[in-house]
């Protein structure tokens, strides 16, 4: 067991994840409290290149926790996308912007979401609360999450807040989110080092409904078609998946962030619940566009539970 | 479907349930928002005592929503605490200082728990964060809540945040705690008008672990002694509480506020989770001294959870 407090976001980790995680780090440690920021899992491009930016090495690799850990967990609350042994973990915190499910403790804990775009923009208020002085790098690391999350203040899940905080980071870290965000971004869509199993994997989230088990993955691209030409390879990953977790279907999101809109690939035995979800049908790769839908938290998420039922 | 959101507490409301959704009502109605505090039960003798010195009208008694309904839940969070029909309504934000357990949503919200002695507390920092003014009568709400949830800052729940902030509401208030929240107190520990079955409903909630269902009743007397001398009366009470919810155990918790210390009576086919939590055999009456233990929350439900997995 670690005696210092671990602070990690979801498996799969993303931008928001681990920023979030180190940002959280400083601040818990503002507090007097010893704490290390951890991760679940790979990084992605994405963040390697706003590691890379500031360099600042990778969070250590986590692959559980031992009963009575203390725990503090951002982006994330539900236990199919946190850490493995969690539940016999003490729970300190979570700073998250998710729904809450599968969610539960025996004491009570510090708890906070706001359903902002990202998570990291609910910290950046946190810091402003408590008076904690936001240096170049937190900012950056702050900017890079909510650019992320948002894809550069374009997705329906970005608030006024998000837009706020990223106008207050420019000014503090002397970036300019559509210039810096842009080539963060981008560095985030080259799949090309990847097999078919990693890139389903890169940003994969698994839910549950009451009758239900199904995984929604994501990637980020400037040209949709260059990722669906790897089609036969990405179902063969996803049909593996979907056998080896039992799932009930598995969607692949392909989406344009220049054109905000997605592409999906569903598989599985039950996918006739996306067909259902999304009122439109497959086509004969297994996929449909979806114009205008870039959030998996707020357009893509929701409905697949909702149809799921 | 009422137009404006509701704010409640749980069910058998206490002083912190009913005087935080008042509060919730002025800091949601400061933003703009179309809100309404409302109540699940009725109110006990503590805190007619606090709506009477205010002059206030207790909030009006509700029994269920309708799908769909925009709410706002203070003081609780756990679904069998809260109204019928709330897994149809919308639940836009939480204020609670519990666990969290049995509770998801959809849709991100939200949420803010800190492991407070009281709702108010959070509440109190929230006004002064969002720079609301808080007047004589929210203040004095607050500081009812506070000493009600906290016994005068003697429970074990009570934290730093729960002292200072009595201490600032003093100031505002121009009230003494230790006067007007003991003749508080006392209002509430006027038994003798109650049958049995309404003194173990006065502040009774439910609470399941995986393999057992349970109540936890809680009574503040200033003489234990009295409230055990309806111990037949009490028990017939209790006995009809198990048989008509399908309970496994029924606690009943007689708390002495002068000298902090409980009496506790239980009965129920799995009443062995009590001696087995507390490590004490019950006595030929059903009950044991529980010395120093004042905490529902913190000294009593964490250990039956615990020894009820």
């Amino acid at each position: 067991m670690d005696n210092k407090v671990l602070i990690f976001g979801h498996k799969n980790p993303d931008t928001d994840s681990i920023c979030s995680s180190l940002i959280m780090e400083k601040l818990v440690k503002n507090f007097n409290v010893e704490a290390k920021a951890v991760r679940l899992g790979n990084l992605n491009k994405e963040t390697e290149y706003v590691l890379k930016f500031l360099n600042l090495e990778a969070p250590e690799l986590i692959e559980k926790v031992s009963e009575g850990q203390n725990v503090i967990l951002v982006d994330h609350n539900e236990a199919v996308q946190s850490v493995d042994g969690r539940d016999e973990a003490k729970v300190l915190a979570v700073v998250d912007h998710h729904r809450i499910a599968d969610f539960k403790t025996i004491e009570p804990l510090y708890y906070l979401a706001k359903p902002y775009g990202c998570t990291a923009t609910i910290l950046f208020e946190l810091f402003k609360q408590n008076g904690v002085e936001i240096d170049k790098t937190i900012g950056t690391l702050m900017l890079s999450a909510i650019v992320s999350d948002t894809l550069l203040l374009k997705s329906p899940t970005c608030t006024e807040k998000d837009v706020e905080s990223v106008k207050e980071l420019e000014n503090i870290t002397g970036l300019k989110a559509n210039e810096y965000g842009l080539e963060m971004l981008k560095a985030g869509t080259d799949l090309s080092t990847y097999s078919g199993t990693e890139v389903i994997n890169l940003d994969a989230k698994e839910f549950s409904s009451d009758t239900k088990k199904f995984v929604v993955a994501q990637v980020n691209t400037a040209d949709i078609d260059d990722v669906f030409s790897r089609r036969e390879e990405l179902e063969f990953a996803m049909e593996k998946e979907i056998a080896d977790k039992k799932l009930n279907f598995f969607v692949f999101v392909i989406t344009d962030i220049i054109n905000t809109n997605s592409k999906i690939i569903a598989l599985g035995s039950d996918k006739s619940v996306v067909e259902e979800a999304f009122n439109k049908k497959l086509d004969e790769f297994d996929s449909m566009m979806l114009e205008g839908v870039v959030s998996r938290k707020k357009q893509i998420a929701p409905v697949l539970l909702e149809a799921a039922k």
